[in-house]
């Protein structure tokens, strides 16, 4: 099972959350989280963290740049920071043997990147998110990412009164070429995966869903060099099913990595739950069966305890629910798929683009028309069978 | 001003609504509505339609094919009673001088299209979507149609367990391919537009949102073929800003048209309300504005009098509050554009990309990562100015 | 397990659905469906129906007056209907064994009641209203109903610029209190039971949501005569998690009936899609066994098949399919209370009012704001423990 | 104008905000705002406060007791700061005229709060918070507050899971009784208010909307004790429209104040962004001219300047833009008011009730269901007008 289930923790929420809301104050109170940090605090978090991951079992962890280690008064200071801490997440991957699924940076946090990162309306602004993604990429090298993420956090507009849209989209296209030829030229060959979010913290985020995103890379000739990294919560605040954006990524050959989690349909933030729904697992794994697997990518818990979980014990009840319940999923879909009861019923439904002249000359291309026209006019009205959601439903039901 | 408010009536709401809705009958009685129509009724339909544009003092309209005329016991039955009616729309257009703002075929209403016309798993359904847009092109010829537009109402999912995506959307594209070479072949000239929208009837819409359409047409090549019908409603919808897809359609140079109407933000359906706020039609005409016109395409009034506006004087009271609300929109807009304003605080927020040195390098593609980080490196931390929403919210107001 | 689960049909979407939506015709073709249709017709349909439920092996069902006799020319007529086609509901019940669980009056489908029945502008139709239900009433006691429910589709609004609330809410109050004195006045038995739903058709309907109906309740004096019938796909409308209203009804002591069916979280109307979750069924059904049952109330499947499932299979698979979901729900609700770890769980989080004499105090009301002072004042700052969402979750997963 | 516009600031938003937000850093550095900071910073950063009231003109200010004051390492400690800052606002007071519009108690940020104050399962949890308001309402006295707050910022569920609702919903009510009974004792004559939010930062808050805040009043015996604040932003959450809630409260006699402030309709979390739709705020202030004003209420700008809107220009910008809105949203209800157009509109609609013995009969509550059946025999089917909402809209907007 494991090779299908490739879990990952996230150093973001597990090892540096806080518990802090906007309404409230910190909540979580962790022997690894020091208020004036140093690289030596950084370290010993680290450790903590390798421990949690070996104790868990996982293969894989995910950070952003800054989560590791601590900013210093200029970039160069940061830069040097980073990479002591890098050297000491190398000597722990090999000895535990634990990967890096993928890495990125944070463009959101830091106050110079409120107006955007690459969509700055302040060319200093977008050559500061440059420069720091540029090292972003030496550190993925240095430690064997299979991955690169880019979340776009900010990038989008509080409001259009202010904001010029296609000049901002074509500089975020000049960011993705610019990495790319970095990324060629220092030979780092973890797959780049864009990160689609529709709003938060942002009133619009240009990489709103799958199709968004796909939309924007051959709009700009980037979609031989991304994938996409979807995050089923993200998906969900952008209007669509839990499974949509997967759905939609895998069918376009460009479903990376999944940022493996949940929300609540009934709140309109992202609340980065752990998932624990047998049927969502399952919808999501049918995918990833269909499609042979998520390598280099992998099931990102992408997650963070509730504020009111304040022990430890919670972060181990969270992550092991939340694989218990990814496993079950695994194994429905697996059954699914052997079975293969409901792919027969959808190829039936679709039979007609296969089995009779008229379906074929669609599929290829070669109708017309006229030709259409000319089928219809002999043949008549045709005759529509059920589409039969509710057996389908009943028979996903029986899987679970 | 008739020049910048391309006004236009829809056949369907305003002649054939009925104020059914899923939980009543119908409430409006029209003396033009009856219930076994011929294609005389079909005709003196459309002569009170005339009358009621001339009264209004629009000079466009647009329609349905099945708005016009009835359906026939077969195609053949069929195209000859729109035939017919299409005779008697060429001479009312002709002795008032209405044009048509743009045609299209209602490929969602018939039972044959309950699984969605151009993406039906039935190749025979597939076929007949074809041959009624072979129809309605040639309808939209002789009739001078500047626009034909597809909203595809049903081309989508109602649930993803029996549906195949991909190759759906590959339908989808084909069948556009042969739109376009059909078109080209009777030499109609209208601009094709596709108008998005990101659910209902369907639980998902292919053409979710103007960013959706745009990567669509990329994916697909289709982009220099066709441009977009916006409506704010289902912009809405798809949780965006009442003007967000207005303005990213006009970013990408492809706002055909706009179907000038509101929503209720509380309610989650299309409403399809008259617009009648001041604020949200003055965003509007901005982008218009900005963009030169919408002509070949209009402001085309896509919205029903609600069920309970049961007389005829709430027909005329909708439009013409509309068309004041516009009318008042595009003062305002005209306004802030002369005084430039609003503009100038705008270009000075992006100026750094037209006067520096390092911003000119971002916006033509030479900068690097390395160049970036050489900037930093030697520059250090930009200074990041207010965005002042505030502000230009206030500057806006004044112009109301 | 038959006890505890009361499974109820609804004649409406069951018996007179047609697949008709906003957008399209109607896909359904049943046999006992006719245009024009005659009191002989709505018996052979009634007959149909009682096959329908005695092969499903469902012991109750439900409708509106108007779904199951055509409606005359006048009053008096359309009593004269419906009391012949109740006299052959009598005899089917009587020769099956099903039983009515509820009756209910369309007081929205008529145009008469566009904007409104009890809550009209016009007095006229709050007459016709209560003159309908008076009938209603009439009815159930006839058929041995053993509730009768008030879904008040139009009482809202539309546009709060021509609507007087308080005086509609309290018209409304008054025709609950006529409804009261009738039901005495013959000696109907039932319960009487309000169905929230926060909109749709109305912008706003009055009853938006548990909570809101028994705070009318209680404002009106009339809590001791009604309980709730709860309906999820209007409690997720309202903007609340699927057994938020049941939870509250019950804690509440209110909670009558439910109207077991489910939405689709992404879509904004109601969809009233059959219930296939067994983790939502299982959340339902801890409620109903935590209070003893439901009981005179039941389940009541107010779902429709998808217009696009056609076929009469679609409709035994769909009721078959919620029957299991529902049949799983209550054994994995059973284990949980039978184990009462959960429970045992939940107890110990509240334990501290009742085991000190401080929380007591709070309990019963004998503590003051001073008293609370004084108890700080004496032991600082206290303890809070973790709330254990996550573990929580995880154990309620292990019962599924 | 200022009798009906009684403007005022809120403490904690424009002196205590800092920018931050989930997914950034702080951005605003004001002078007033210190790391560590000292009884005598809190006092310098009220005089800054102050010398921002006098300059921006307005009469009013609201706090939090912890906006103003430092939390000490006691609750003895904690008042001891308090009362020394209370003391040197009282001199600001004096010394300027401006006074305190509300005070309230900050039950929500600290971490003993996160399950809850009034409803935390913790007997201490809720002794604290009885403590804290005890010393609330005496600083509310001191400063002649001319109201006292209460929102519940915590008092709802994460998890049904782990929920007991009823018995959190009693300990509201006792917790109420008792601020009612010490409020009588010590004499303070501020009304107190209850301010609804439907989520966030709990996924559901018993406070949801003005209804179910009426309802739990009227439950639980408190209607004659406690009024309602109205935010929008928060009416709007729960899936109303913007002034819904203004209407309701005023509807049942218990508008006391507002917080006037507005989101952004695509959003699902609270944005509190400053009111700048004069049709919102002419909206709002027609109800408060119905009722004859918002006296001892006000319009209390419960508003953030964004997190990129980062000069002290922007503060004043943004309540200037909306002190602003609301006079042109006066000025226009005035209007409409004095003309009587729409109020004479409705009065016309709901004529009957006043007009006929029918409609007297049920506004009076001695018609009876036979009465009304008798009525309809006799008369038939009423006649039902157009409810005209487009010409509500059309003249509505002829005044803004």
């Amino acid at each position: 099972m494991s090779e299908w289930l490739r879990f990952s923790v996230v150093f973001w929420h597990t090892f540096r959350g806080t518990g802090l809301d906007p309404f409230g104050a910190p909540t979580l109170s962790r022997a690894w989280n020091r208020p004036a940090e140093t690289v030596d605090d950084a370290k010993r978090r680290l450790d903590a963290a390798f421990e949690f991951f070996t104790k868990l079992g996982v293969q894989f962890y995910t950070f952003h740049d800054r989560d590791i280690a601590p900013e210093g008064a200029s970039l160069a200071e940061t830069n040097a920071n980073l990479e002591a801490v890098v050297e000491h997440a190398l000597e722990l991957q090999q000895r535990t043997g634990v990967q890096l699924l993928w890495a990125t940076c944070n463009l959101f946090s830091n106050p110079r990147y409120m107006h955007g990162a690459a969509t700055s309306p302040l060319a200093e602004v977008f050559a500061y998110a440059g420069a720091q993604v540029k090292k972003g990429l030496e550190v993925a090298k240095k430690l064997g990412a299979l991955n690169y993420v880019f979340w776009g956090g900010r990038e989008g507009y509080a409001s259009l009164l202010n904001t010029r849209l296609r000049e901002e989209l074509d500089h975020m296209a000049n960011f993705f070429r610019m990495v790319v030829a970095y990324k060629k030229k220092i030979g780092f060959t973890g797959q780049l995966l864009i990160e689609p979010k529709p709003k938060e913290p942002t009133s619009h985020q240009y990489d709103y869903d799958a199709m968004t995103v796909i939309g924007f890379l051959r709009t700009y000739g980037l979609q031989e060099e991304f994938k996409l990294n979807i995050e089923p919560n993200h998906t969900t605040l952008a209007g669509h099913c839990h499974e949509h954006d997967i759905a939609m990524a895998s069918a376009f050959g460009c479903l990376g990595s999944v940022d493996a989690n949940t929300g609540s349909p009934e709140l309109g933030w992202d609340t980065d739950q752990f998932p624990m729904s047998v049927r969502d697992c399952t919808a999501v794994m049918r995918y990833v069966l269909a499609q042979g697997g998520l390598a280099p990518g992998g099931l990102n818990f992408d997650c963070k305890v509730r504020r009111e979980s304040t022990s430890l014990t919670d972060m181990f009840a969270a992550h092991i629910g939340a694989m218990d319940t990814f496993a079950r999923g695994l194994r429905c879909a697996a059954k699914m798929q052997q079975d293969g009861v409901l792919d027969g019923l959808v190829a039936t439904r679709y039979a007609s683009y296969r089995d009779s002249e008229l379906g074929r000359s669609i599929a290829d291309g070669t109708a017309t028309l006229e030709s259409l026209e000319a089928h219809i006019l002999k043949h008549g009205e045709p005759e529509v069978p059920s589409g039969q959601q509710e057996t389908f439903e009943l028979i996903f039901n029986r899987y679970l």
